[in-house]
């Protein structure tokens, strides 16, 4: 009984721990622009982005281990924060300082636990398996979604080119190939109201 | 090609007026007690519970079920609100207005992810299946554990008793019995301290 009751207190504790993922801050602001979109509501709407465009994807990826994914990917940016996508100095530093967080994080959940969440995670930083590329395309969707619905959303406070928000948004393509073409119209049109650079 | 692109629309009408359950307000507040808790982060942090505490439920129960049941059960709310578990007026008519709500909200998929989410609605408001029983018991165990480390929560600003309290848990007991005396010691201790009123 001691033993279940102190693996179900580090459960706990991991959970409570959590909890802090609601005050990480992202770049991208609601659609009713009233205020930045944190990572916690930004994970559960990825979950519901998986489900509704999950006839898009590869039919034989395994929508659990996406939806577990997406559920688990941000929660390293309780320590390491949110990288702005398009911050190449603090991407330089955000392997290690992800690396590190996910030590800490995970670490409060009992051993075999840890580790599958650990997994988890670094599969869908890896970006190499049909349920990684899948969870990435819907972390680009998302955001694109926010900022197509809020007159420009994140794209409008930074100055981006064409290019650097296809290259953002190309696992689309690659995880979503019936998607692409919506999400490069999406794109032209804001080139064409100028909040997007064209070079 | 037009149809296609016509479902997609849908589609993506219905994921960006999802993003409204971002500004639904729940009574529980953060644990750092710093603003109330929305639905949409709520519902996040629902599905990382059911991923760690599955263990605790039954053995044959479709955890993948659970995982989209959660993602859609506060949904409802853009329209009908969050009503609070203990005000019995607005429970009189929440049935009406949630079933008023899902009839819009859903309606803007296709009519085949329509019905898909419709069912699984309706399949957690009824408790009557194991991902059912299993998702309720998750959504109360969810605010148990903000006000355990909050210092009581929404329980320090509402006049309740522990019979009320432990009735509202009750679907935890049914649905993960081995998680239950960890939940009548949060409540206990509640009640020493006079957060929960002993009758």
């Amino acid at each position: 009984m001691q033993q279940v009751m102190d693996r179900l207190a580090q459960q706990i504790a991991f959970l409570a721990e959590a909890d802090k993922l609601k005050g990480i801050l992202r770049r991208t602001p609601l659609i009713d622009d009233s205020r930045q979109e944190n990572s916690a509501e930004h994970s559960w709407h990825l979950l519901l982005v998986a489900i509704v465009l999950r006839e898009y994807a590869d039919p034989a990826l395994d929508l659990y281990r996406v939806l577990e994914m997406a559920t688990v990917h941000d929660l390293v940016e309780i320590d390491a924060g949110d990288t702005f996508a398009y911050d190449t100095a603090g991407i330089e530093t955000k392997a290690e300082r992800e690396q590190a967080a996910a030590d800490r994080i995970f670490s409060l959940l009992p051993s075999d636990q840890r580790d599958r969440f650990r997994l988890l995670w670094e599969e869908f930083e890896a970006h190499r398996t049909p349920e990684a590329c899948f969870a990435n395309a819907i972390d680009r969707f998302q955001p694109l979604l926010q900022n197509a619905h809020s007159g420009g959303g994140s794209w409008r406070t930074h100055d981006l080119n064409r290019a650097q928000v296809i290259k953002r948004m190309a696992p689309i393509e690659t995880a979503m190939p019936g998607v692409w073409p919506a999400v490069v119209k999406v794109v032209d049109t804001f080139c064409a109201t100028g909040v997007i650079r064209e070079v």
